[in-house]
């Protein structure tokens, strides 16, 4: 039997099918599934957060995808919010839920620099940050390096030891400069634990690495 | 003290910074040394191969190196053997040990398609494979997919259990369709020992980000 939630998920799932703008092969509506499994896990660990608007922001929350160089990237979260608010509305959600979702989507990025203020919006930020960390996380730091044509990573100095960190150089900087930074930056108890998880798998990678490569 | 060795791959390495054409983040000097580093191993460990070849041989063997979609990439091997010949020459190699390097350098690809036939061939051939697994192998495949505008992965269906494999669209499809299967072709017991434990660093990370994807 479906329940409430379920024939919600589906709805947002066709509203996220039907507008997305620009999905590419690490924002699509896998991820966007994940984001809301994940979301809906840490709401339930932490006993917090409505699950309506976490639901539609996690799904909605990049309606609107620039790519990382785009000039506009960070008004992108604040055009899916704009966007995920018509979808809402044409989808019966209450004026309150859909300020709730908004503002969820558009502080869920890096870029914009919006704080979240509401367990939903701390929620769907850390869902969504988990994808940077992990196997995922890995995989798509390697991948997007070369995509904006950076290097894998610097023969000499793989690890930063005698030089600055540079990731817009070297795909390899971003583990240190940004992807191991990010589970202190997590919202909640429940996310930051699944984020150690996470920041483990890339630890655990560097070791090997380092031991390849046989820097020191 | 240094002994023959190092003053012959002191040379090697001065030789390959001069000569090499078009070095990238996977085939520079780093690269020709771990080559080298594990050659020695593998020769030690055989109790096979003459070290002067070997060294030869896994310095220059990406001594002309073109992108993995170049239409002429299965020629760089012949011509980087071509390119070596006059290059050991300079440096006093021997006819016969000339002659000895070039064949494991033209046989060292998957490419040319050419069976390695001496201990100097097969030893350069499995210590340059090994780059191609573990946590090397495994940020080369996601860079270098980005770099040729491939997909991440199929959201769909990730780990192809129902469609055939795909590497040209997708790069996480390149471990089941290659990289897994490396290890059985290696062409020493010690190189294929190294090599499975490279593929289990691998195999544990699709484990990894199976669990993340949520797939089965």
């Amino acid at each position: 039997m479906k329940d409430a939630v379920d024939h919600l998920t589906e709805a947002l799932e066709a509203a996220y099918l039907e507008h997305a703008e620009g999905p590419d092969g690490a924002h699509d509506v896998h991820h966007a599934r994940r984001v809301w499994t994940n979301a809906r896990r840490i709401a339930e660990e932490e006993g917090t957060g409505d699950l309506r608007i976490i639901a539609a922001a996690a799904y909605l929350h990049d309606l609107v995808n620039l790519r990382k160089d785009a000039p506009d990237r960070h008004r992108a979260s604040a055009q899916s919010g704009a966007k995920a608010s018509r979808v809402l509305a044409e989808l019966g959600f209450s004026e309150e839920e859909i300020e709730g979702a908004r503002h969820a989507i558009r502080s869920h990025s890096y870029s914009a620099g919006i704080p979240p203020e509401t367990p939903e919006a701390r929620i769907v930020q850390d869902a969504d940050r988990l994808e940077s960390l992990g196997a995922l996380g890995l995989a798509r730091a390697f991948h997007v390096g070369g995509v904006l044509g950076r290097g894998l990573l610097d023969g000499e100095d793989p690890f930063a030891r005698r030089r600055p960190l540079d990731e817009v150089a070297y795909s390899l900087d971003h583990f240190q400069s940004k992807l191991l930074k990010l589970p202190e930056k997590f919202q909640t108890a429940s996310g930051r634990r699944m984020a150690l998880e996470r920041a483990q798998v890339l630890q655990d990678f560097l070791q090997t690495l380092r031991t390849e490569l046989m820097v020191e």
